[in-house]
Formats: structure tokens, C-alpha cells, sequence
């Protein structure tokens, strides 16, 4: 009989076979193979999650860090691989937070229904 | 073919037919049935969240609230079906991390690669 681990790693074999994936999969091996595309993804990186960090410890963002990372952020959008690529993480976001919804539907409901009661 | 979101829904099929789920809605079920058991779980987890709410904002916890919280977590701990509901929570919520690392293995793998090259 199926558990819930066998299921989880045919889903994972699913997800890792979806168009989604490869196509991902495909750009993300692109880009790496393109040191100047590398470059400059991780610069946009970096200075993300230099905010994101700054942020998270309630430290104030600069206006010039702000343009810094606007700047980045059109140069990443110029190039066409990594745009897509940023696209494609996208989907892949939305596809695996699709998923954690549907198999955490149940427990939504057992504890829905317990607020209810 | 299956696709992710299939096998997502096969997952949770799984996940609401298993021991863990079933033993896990039975005590939610005999708590919420019971008005002493369930009022004195609401106002545990009606503690433990102002507390998180507090820490969230940065604001200090005083050490009245930490004993009020202890207070109320050893009364919980005290009530056999709520402590065996609580035990039965961590249970199922180490199943959903455990699960949740097996769906993203993929990506884990793809992103972890890359910082290698
Ligand atoms: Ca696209
Ligand atoms: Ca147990």
C-alpha cells in the first residue's frame, strides 16, 4: 500500500519530469554557463538579499539602495535569458505553492472546522 | 499521465487516510467536544500567540508573561487528550516538513548545484 512518503517522492519525481522544471532546469544551466550572465544575476542577488536582511532586522534602506537595486534589477530584465529565467522561478513558485496547498487541504479543514465548532 | 497536480491530490489522499491524520482529527475531535478541554486549549494557544506576536513586533515579554505562559502550558501538559493531541500535532507537522523536503529535493538540488559551478 502507498504512505504518504512514497506519494510525496512520486510527486517530487513528477515535478522534477514537469515541463516547468526542465524549462527551469534548462535556463538556470544557461545562465550558469554565461560567466557575464552569472555575474550579473548574482549582483541582483546579493543586493536583494542585502535588503531583505537589512529589512528583516528592521534597519532603515537607503534611497540610494533603493535606486541600487532598482538599477539591477532593470539591467537583469534587459537581458533576455535571465528574464526569463526569473519568469520561470516564478511558475515554479506558484506551481510548488499550488502544491503545498492542496496537500495541506485537509488539515485545513480539520482545523477550519475545529474554529467553527 | 499524472501530472504534479494529481499526484499533489493523490498526496493528500494519503496524508488524510494515514494513522497520523486519523489519530491526530480523533483527539481534535474529543477536544473540541469537550468545552473544559477546548477552553483551556484556547487560551493556551491564545497565550503562546500574543507572545509570538510580541517577539514578532520586537517588543519586550515581561516576566510575568513567561510565568503566565509556563503556567498554562504545564495545565495543557496536565490534561492527557490535550498534551496527546499536542504530541500528535508535532507528529504530523514533522510529516508535512519530512514531505515537504521530498518535494523540493529537486530544486534543492538545482539551486544547490549551481553554487557549486
Ligand atoms: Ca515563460
Ligand atoms: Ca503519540
Amino acid at each position: 500500500m502507498a504512505n504518504p512518503y512514497d506519494k510525496a517522492r512520486e510527486l517530487a519525481g513528477e515535478l522534477q519530469g514537469s515541463e516547468e522544471f526542465t524549462t527551469l532546469k534548462g535556463l538556470h544551466d544557461q545562465v550558469n554557463s554565461d560567466e557575464v550572465a552569472k555575474r550579473m544575476l548574482d549582483n541582483f542577488r546579493n543586493v536583494q538579499l542585502g535588503l531583505q536582511e537589512k529589512q528583516m532586522q528592521g534597519q532603515e534602506i537607503t534611497e540610494e539602495e533603493i535606486q541600487e537595486a532598482q538599477k539591477q534589477f532593470e539591467l537583469v530584465q534587459q537581458h533576455e535569458v535571465i528574464s526569463k529565467l526569473m519568469e520561470e522561478e516564478q511558475r515554479m513558485s506558484q506551481l510548488v505553492g499550488d502544491i503545498n496547498k492542496i496537500i495541506t487541504e485537509p488539515l485545513e479543514a480539520l482545523y477550519g472546522t475545529g474554529e467553527e465548532q
